[in-house]
């Protein structure tokens, strides 16, 4: 008999199934019992009638595995309108303890690093679970977007020979005796793919030895960079920021909708135009509306950043906010200065629910623009990425969205951790 | 003017249309002058008529980044029927010196190292881009396939604090202070998040600290890895591997069509069952082929693969090879026994065109197993891992696939590097 999961029970209404997974929680009344089955599906109710087989479902304790072969029966009081009946139970895998934490709880009821240190069990609760499906579903749908837009994607290498795209919070490796690094992100290499492909896209780990534990970093997260040549300038840039959010929202919708229903979430809509302010104008707005001095800072605070999303939504109606032109002096040495004012660039941020979601910005392409920006040591730890602009490469630009950060915000959550499998932090290196 | 690729020339013939790309090859004959021009799409011919133009395009070095306006004109005698005519020419990146060998010769007329030595500009070569393009839509392949097969995508950490899925090997880092390591293979989270998805997939680098130079072992490679639950055996797996396949040259074919003509590959044939050959019998095919003693060698040599490659091809037709039940003493610590010749695996190995190619089988599941199998210490340093174990997880199976080699045999490259962007190995860190 070919093995049916919980949420195909409603179309094998009245038919004899195998369903197969976890016991989830039981009830035992005192003519009837009640076993819940957890699966990849979801939650299907499993009655048992007869001293026999209650007898020996007491004895199975939460999180065994089980098979149940049963008949699927509409049930006006069962969960999902639909319940097994005239069940045999056969245990695949047996368990002798019960589990830290008891995971039919609607909320795990534990502390964030008791849930972290029993991630092979805390993962399994559906909220937790649903926190990655929306992970899962939202790369798809930034792939799907890319390679629907003429991206290809690319594989970078993690283990770099040199910390210089900016020298600080690199991990440092013994490779075969010499110093290398843990790469800070696949900058350089999707650039000098530019040069190959037009257009790319990485989804890979990124990693970056933040000596503070705070709430939104991640000593290794998952990087979804992008690339793009032959633009025009960084709006460009920001035009593909918004069919890829678009995208990525399109598919957490469809491929991840029984999460989005029981985590009650509302997804934001992207407009078909994000709305842009410009650095120093957000400043004004800031200071204006607090009055607080900001004019003259060199970037937001986090404080601002709620504000500007704030104020963004009130007066565009947009979860979204392009803040565009940082102060050169803030960002990378491969970022592009505005023409008409060089001591800003062609570079921004995206705001999204208050915090800062991607960065992105059209870069340097000519290869003089290097040689003046890096000074003679870096220029030769940084020749194999400096050869791509020696020899021809077009004018383009791009950007990264951390994705536990996205699906931090998306699912409301307070810590990045709660949406990371098994985070790495300062104090954190297993499970 | 929205700028088209040259393969999008056909569809606007008789159009002005705007190109761009990097100037590939130049031709100056007595009266007129071909200059080559290519982008992501492919290669097109411009025709430069008047003493102006011509004296201009002289100017031009190869690899610089131009736009080219002009009409597009049937013709028989270009290259694909088609070249631009008319044309005026802008210059978006300048170049001041020749590329270190020539992009336009048919192949690179330059050894291995020096190609990697100056990947920024080899890469771009139709013939080296083209093994990206069929390793990107591989990828795309092994995706579509697990997401239509009800896989999850998972990210699981790269830096991992326990050295102990295989002892040596490993890369050590310092992780603020304290001695982490990079993980050799997602494997132990991967079954971990069977407990949670059922069926998982990731494709992420993978970490060897390799001490020899071998052409087909990276330190550094992208590791397509699957994991399903609620299996019978590794015959399941297997199921999963041969759709895999189908899907991954399904849409090579389809996506990167242009590189297979160009590279003249022929694809393989998946068959419906990919022939199985049992360890110990294969083996004996050998032993009684060659004459050479191998009935009780614990492993295939490298020479016994291309035999039994050849055999099946000729006996079956297949030019993929499952060998099945190799001996538990050369299998890791999570190996599932057969349980007939419990001295014996429910694992395989998959042989294409004569290497192995993706190894995978049965694990263990149940909690009491892994204790007999690993020391005290071992358990300690796992224990988030065993926990999943400990708290239900059903029968399952996974297995691996490295892109690179499957690239590399794919096209036929001798050395894995010729299909991998940046490699790294023992001697190579950059760029």
């Amino acid at each position: 008999m070919k093995r049916v999961h919980t949420n195909d029970l409603p179309a094998n209404s009245g038919a004899r199934v195998r369903l197969a997974g976890w016991v989830h929680h039981q009830r035992h009344l005192a003519h009837i019992s009640f076993l819940l089955l957890r699966d990849a599906g979801g939650i299907a109710q499993v009655v048992l009638e007869g001293l026999a087989i209650r007898a020996m479902a007491l004895e199975l304790l939460p999180e065994t595995v089980i098979e149940v072969v049963g008949t699927v029966t509409a049930s006006s009081q069962a969960p999902g309108g639909i319940e097994i009946h005239d069940p045999e139970i056969h245990v695949l895998s047996a368990t002798t303890s019960p589990p830290p934490f008891e995971l039919r709880r609607p909320q795990l009821n534990a502390q964030l690093p008791q849930l972290l240190d029993h991630a092979a069990v805390s993962l399994r609760h559906p909220r937790v679970r649903g926190g990655l499906e929306i992970s899962a579903a939202s790369v798809l749908g930034f792939r799907s977007t890319l390679d629907s837009l003429g991206f290809t994607e690319i594989h970078t290498p993690k283990i770099v020979g040199a910390a210089t795209e900016s020298g600080a919070n690199v991990f440092a490796i013994d490779y075969f005796g010499k110093p290398a690094y843990l790469a800070q992100s696949p900058q350089l290499y999707k650039q000098m793919m530019v040069g190959v492909f037009e257009r790319v896209y990485e989804t890979g780990p990124v990693f970056r030895a933040e000596p503070h534990d705070t709430v939104r970093h991640l000593a290794e997260y998952l990087s979804l960079d992008v690339e793009l040549g032959f633009i025009e300038d960084h709006r460009d840039v920001e035009a593909v920021v918004r069919d890829v959010l678009e995208g990525m929202i399109t598919a957490v919708a469809t491929h991840a909708a029984p999460a989005i229903a029981l985590l009650g979430l509302d997804l934001p809509v992207v407009p078909a135009e994000i709305p842009r302010v410009d650095f120093v104008e957000a400043l004004l707005l800031v200071e204006e509306a607090t009055g607080e001095r900001r004019a003259g800072e060199p970037d937001l605070a986090p404080s601002d950043e709620r504000w500007l999303s704030d104020w963004a939504l009130k007066e565009h109606g947009s979860e979204f906010l392009f803040v565009e032109g940082y102060p050169m002096v803030k960002r990378p040495f491969y970022t592009h200065p505005m023409p008409s004012r060089p001591e800003c660039s062609n570079s921004f941020d995206l705001l999204f629910r208050g915090l800062e979601l991607v960065t992105g910005g059209q870069r340097l392409h000519r290869h003089a623009d290097y040689l003046a920006v890096l000074d003679e040591e870096t220029q030769i730890a940084l020749s194999g990425y400096l050869e791509a602009f020696r020899h021809g490469m077009p004018p383009h630009g791009g950007f990264a969205i951390g994705l536990e950060r996205w699906t931090a915000r998306l699912v409301g959550a307070r810590n990045i951790r709660e949406v990371t499998a098994f985070p790495r932090d300062l104090n954190r290196l297993s499970p």
